[in-house]
């Protein structure tokens, strides 16, 4: 049963299994403690110290372990805003940073602080030339993820960091998707990672903090982890991630190989086997594991369902498989589609054998989730654009209102693409919608089908989506 | 070899250990994902919950699981006071609250908010009349733990929570002592505890919040735990913790009676054994498996590295095995001796013979400690006595300055113990010391010897404790 989630949270790997088994009898005792107990847990604690450190490419009293990558990420933002706070309050973050940050980020802004999303192109890349421009003389901080934990895009770290140092600004960089494959390079100030995404357990992050950086601990006085992550060290786990981080990385060169051949099959073979589908991200400069496409006419959640009912256990960013109705601020900020979204991440170890598995049953899937949804075919599509009035020539003044009021994600983009081919050439479609999806997949429709996306109108209680047919 | 600090961390109940191991494979996946890996997690999930919620006492929907005890207290205190802001920022607790508390009470006084802490009696309990009176018409919180970590006395938490409610203070109570051996009683608001007392893993806390609990969670949103602990579910070691606090809890009432058996031998041989002795805390109304003596002219860190030498892992609240030179602020609070002081607290399973060991090795090692540190025998103390002029009279001009500056605990007691027999009943002595474990130690000493304590005098860069003779 291929698991194909591993930015979520990866299994856990067999070193750390052992490791965290093997510490149990000697690791549960207060390292703080002088005695035999204590004795040893603190030597397991330094041990695991030194290698996560080396690991990641600092020294060890640089580096802290935190209950979480989350709390690595929420601690390190808000020690390092703190450290700099006679600078100013002013935080820079890529739009597609981890709701980790961005929510750190909306601490910030409500305590009335600033914060500066830095806009990424449709690969999901911020540009460091625009990096480097929103930095301000009152930044106190920015944070760049070294690779999208949704697309698999890789940041340009280096470039950014020496941007922000030029100007004095410490950068954090978010390693959650990337620290199991490889250390990050450029001059990062502040580090965090998650060990259940490369195969430790769960409960324990790291926060790196670069000697010279500002940073002062925020919360409740705590004498744990140097004073700057508070509560009893979880040292077992803690071995274990570290013992799991070091294996992976012996493992991460010809896995990486391995792996970017089979996303390279996937991303190949997925808008052949399946009509109407973006593979969106940078599909050079990516994360080895990891590919996302969006299917159109496909409602996100009822395909996770079957894809699930089919053996494959995939994510996804679309509006109907989140609690809140909105797609993915990634995809978002993207500008690409979100309906029919699927993250494919790949465990290390996956066989070949189990995605050529997947592309066998991805179409049909996909094709039946269509069905049900009375989505047009591309045939269909093709055969209504051939046969439509189009052909006698342009009218501009042909316009065709599509009420899918209260029709939620892919629904809105089914009825307009049903309805497009009886638009003569020249003339417009008004999509009246108040599915926040449509917003992003009424252009990314357009886009993808070479239309022209006009813009938004006000319409009482929805938006109107205005598309012009050009072809 | 016998383990005796239970209190700061229980070794792994085998029921834990079998529970983390089984739920490794099952519990990695992410819990708000739909695919089988996330369904399975979610029911581990849901399943320690409950099993954790049953053995608090509260709903399932009113508990979640936090990283560790500190971060339930931390969570705890600081939403419930944000949930009541509007009624005023004061925060009531005990004098002898854990570390965790007191420091999130001084975050709170950083911020601009104001604390109380109640005072304690001897035994250490604070007197729900005083607890009662500290209440203020803009008190938004208050915190009681269930027992003390350091000495074992329960606290009276069903009256204190009935004043409490009485004026519609919510009540925090801080359990990490005692979930373990049963539910905490009385009509508490909200509830801490943290696994690894109880024989748990690390990596687990829990914080229960009452329905109707006015609680906004502070820092970053996150969703996971209903918006109240941010961070990936730490699934295994949450199950194990829910595992093996139903497993205690099914033992608890036996083994109870039998270590509290143990406790009071111990309690009843050390002052027989050990000379100068004061055995502290409540010796009835307390943690069925603490107990805390503190021994005269002993250097309480000697104390433990011989006792460890000796095959004994025990704690001490002394100033001498802190790093901050300072005594535990429990034993200060309770105004008791603080030096050569020893926690032993017995895990579950710990045999009588074990105690026997332990009570046949201590006289020698507190013999040893004296003997090297130079200090008066209870004999020559008394013999000293009987040949000193005190006999001829009383002579209260008689003054005799001790100096002990730049000495640290024991010494300056040590230094008034010996010079004491030549000093006239009706006089007095001045030790001069700049140790903060003077302050606390010496008046102890004059109580344990029955002699006045006069007070404290300014002198340059100590402080002179005067002690008059008065038999």
């Amino acid at each position: 049963m291929p698991y194909f989630d591993a930015a979520s949270s990866a299994p856990l790997h067999p070193v750390a299994r052992q490791a965290l088994q093997a510490s149990l009898d000697e690791g549960w005792a207060d390292p703080a403690r002088l005695y035999r107990e204590g004795r040893r847990a603190r030597l397991l604690l330094d041990a695991a110290r030194e290698a996560a450190a080396e690991a990641v490419g600092c020294r060890p009293d640089e580096l802290v372990f935190t209950p979480s990558g989350t709390h690595a990420i929420h601690l390190g933002i808000s020690g390092a805003l703190a450290g700099r706070r006679r600078v100013g309050r002013h935080l820079v973050v890529s739009a597609v940073e981890h709701s980790s940050v961005l929510h750190a980020g909306g601490a910030l802004r409500d305590d009335g602080g600033a914060v500066t999303e830095v806009p990424v192109d449709r690969s999901g890349a911020v540009s460091p030339d625009a990096y480097a421009a929103a930095l301000r003389e009152d930044t106190a901080l920015a944070c760049l993820q070294s690779a999208n934990h949704e697309v698999g895009t890789e940041q340009p770290v280096a470039p950014v960091a020496e941007a922000c140092r030029a100007v004095g600004v410490p950068l954090l960089v978010d390693a959650a998707q990337s620290l199991g494959w490889r250390p990050v390079e450029g001059a990062w100030s502040l580090l965090t990672a998650s060990a259940h995404k490369w195969g430790g357990p769960a409960g324990v992050g790291l926060l790196a903090v670069r000697k010279g950086v500002r940073f002062a601990h925020q919360g409740p006085a705590d004498e744990r982890e140097s004073g700057r992550s508070a509560g009893f060290e979880n040292i077992p786990a803690i071995v274990a991630a570290a013992a799991s981080l070091r294996a992976v990385r012996m493992e991460a060169a010809a896995e990486a190989v391995r792996l970017r051949a089979l996303v390279d099959r996937i991303r190949a073979s997925v808008p052949e086997l399946v009509p109407d589908v973006e593979v969106v991200g940078d599909p050079v400069r990516r994360l080895p594991h990891l590919v996302t496409f969006s299917c159109l006419y496909v409602d996100g959640e009822v395909l996770l369902h079957e894809l699930d009912r089919a053996g494959f256990s995939v994510s996804s960013g679309s509006s109907c498989t989140s609690g809140t109705l909105t797609p993915s601020h990634v995809l978002r900020a993207m500008g690409v589609l979100s309906e029919g979204n699927v993250r494919v991440s790949l465990p290390m170890g996956t066989g070949e054998e189990e995605v050529e598995r997947f592309l066998a049953v991805l179409p049909g899937v996909v094709a039946g989730v269509r069905e049900r949804l009375g989505a047009p075919s591309s045939a269909s599509f093709a055969a209504s654009f051939a046969g439509s009035p189009s052909g006698s020539g342009e009218d501009e003044d042909a316009s065709v209102v599509v009420d899918a009021l209260g029709k939620l994600c892919p629904i809105p983009v089914i009825e307009l693409a049903k309805i497009f081919g009886d638009v003569p050439v020249g003339g417009t479609v008004t999509v009246l919608s108040d599915d926040e999806a449509a917003r992003l997949d009424i252009p990314a429709w357009c886009e993808m089908r070479g239309q022209e996306f006009v813009g938004e109108r006000g319409a009482g209680r929805g938006v109107g989506y205005v598309v012009r047919r050009v072809s």
